[in-house]
């Protein structure tokens, strides 16, 4: 089965957005180097990072097959125009399907009702044995890394101090600490730090 | 004036304590390792983490003139006997000064009731222009970063997620984000990340 990855760009106080779910400057670090690459060959303007997080970014993620958001996600973004931001399909944990989503029909989207562990179940046959499910953090990763669904974590932290906003493991809840194992990898890019924990 | 560092040992989700204050395993690497040091010569038993841990938080925290702590760890301490865990005298931000604790009369201890500000610019006096002001992380850290009377932030990042608890960052409320510098050194103990920012 596809190895099951949650990951997000995350501020230092552990917040992948602010409370109006904006990201002040989370994602600058896209933008402000060199190396450039694409999360999908469809992404149309590549990033532009320092060379590290290129090859960390690459070495973690060498082919996604499929990704699991939670439904906030899927309206931020409008399910992206129906494509998938990496990965050939997209899996949305929804008490109730969008009604009336234009790209419904044709998209490569799955609305899953049966919670976070039937859909990364099913994303997992999809990708097959040898691509990745990445798993957005927040809501739905937390909840998926409490129910043991989750191979390893990756944190792309970045300089700055929200005060408030909705937490990386948002979804963990209350229960016994979750040991993970010291980070495998630790990569300094230009505003960010990336980190990579494999759960214990 | 003593510069002001803000620091405390941390979860991966971002909490120095669980709801119920205890500290789960955060405080392991103290004594996981071979290289005794101690944080204060009046430090019974000393602590054994790897060199690399005992390394950094020297050269860290190398003369720790004065603590600032709120009343929370106090009470939770109890002021630890009155003998201050580091530097010679410890400023409590308190709107009540405790009646009737023991020590009032002897132990270097003083209860500030105008304020963080005033706490830390108390302690910057008795620190001196070449010794270190060490805020404890919390709500009085956070507030005193937001107020701008931070100079250095320092995290000791356990490889643990508690899903909820006492945030480091807890005072920080809500606001611009504050921008920090690009980590300035990043060092791998055994169960724990060091992080030193400087404040930008």
């Amino acid at each position: 089965m596809g190895r099951v990855k949650m990951g997000a760009v995350v501020s230092l106080d552990g917040f992948i957005a602010r409370d109006d779910d904006t990201v002040g400057p989370l994602f600058d670090w896209f933008g402000n180097g060199d190396a450039e690459w694409r999360w999908s060959p469809r992404q149309d303007e590549p990033c532009r990072t320092t060379l590290a997080s290129k090859y960390f970014v690459q070495s973690v993620y060498p082919n996604i097959g499929a990704v699991v958001i939670g439904r906030r996600l899927f309206d931020l973004t409008d399910g992206w125009g129906g494509v998938p931001p990496a990965g050939e399909h997209v899996f949305v944990v929804t008490h109730t399907p969008p009604a009336g989503w234009k790209h419904t029909d044709t998209a490569p989207f799955t609305f899953v009702t049966g919670g976070v562990a039937a859909a990364i179940e099913q994303a997992q046959e999809l990708a097959g044995p040898d691509r990745i499910v990445d798993v957005a953090a927040g809501q739905i990763g937390g909840q998926a890394l409490r129910l043991g669904l989750i191979e390893q974590i990756v944190l792309h932290v970045v300089p700055v101090v929200f005060g408030s906003g909705r937490p990386f493991f948002g979804g963990a809840g209350t229960g016994d600490p979750i040991t993970l194992g010291n980070p495998s990898r630790i990569v300094q890019g230009d505003r960010v730090t990336h980190l990579l924990y494999d759960v214990a």
